[in-house]
């Protein structure tokens, strides 16, 4: 059992963090800049309302989004990365690879890898 | 709207896979080689018999994992990494870097970054 060395609090409540349902989809929506709830929600497929709203308070809680408000008329509300949210991005960019590589296509999808050149080159 | 690029089916189904809860830290158990089911479970804190064995049966299905069953008396049983399961170590030393970046120790916790040489080179 000694080999077996224990997980650390760190890793598991950073895994946590970002393996709950919907959020690396989300973030990966808000690697491209700032964006507005509703062209997040377009972004990922049968994301609800309800939904998208807990992991877009719960991102902003722990430092990973800003929740930008804009005094335009009608007022703007727009999410966007932080440094810290920022570079979740070496983690999603993996989780590509390793998709691409292992995860097959179900029938009828199209093949998006044009759209992950980051996964495209094998690294 | 167009410029956020719709999340790829195969990203959402990879991250789907390995950020269920518990999953992480179990992968990262089954790192250092095959262990039993006594041996994962004593490596994660908090996890119960139940969901050990719930996403032990998850992660054999989707093929990152095999269970061994040695026809020793009394039967042995060991869980062990199959390729795809091995290839997920990139993702999960992204999440170590990151979260020993990002993610604060709580008082009390021991700081135990010297057994994770690879996020304390940075890189």
């Amino acid at each position: 059992m000694d080999e077996v060395h224990k997980v650390c609090v760190r890793f598991h409540t950073a895994i946590e963090l970002l393996g709950a349902r919907w959020t690396g989809a989300v973030l990966r929506a808000l690697f491209t800049g700032s964006h507005r709830f509703a062209d997040i929600k377009a972004a990922v497929p049968n994301l609800s309302d309800t939904m998208l709203s807990q992991r877009l308070r719960e991102l902003e809680a722990a430092g990973i989004l800003e929740r930008h408000v804009m005094a335009t008329s009608p007022v703007r509300v727009e999410y966007e990365l932080t440094q810290m949210g920022k570079e979740v991005e070496p983690v999603l960019d993996a989780v590509i690879a390793w998709s691409h590589h292992w995860i097959p296509l179900a029938v009828g999808d199209e093949d998006d890898s044009a759209s992950h050149p980051e996964s495209a080159t094998g690294s």
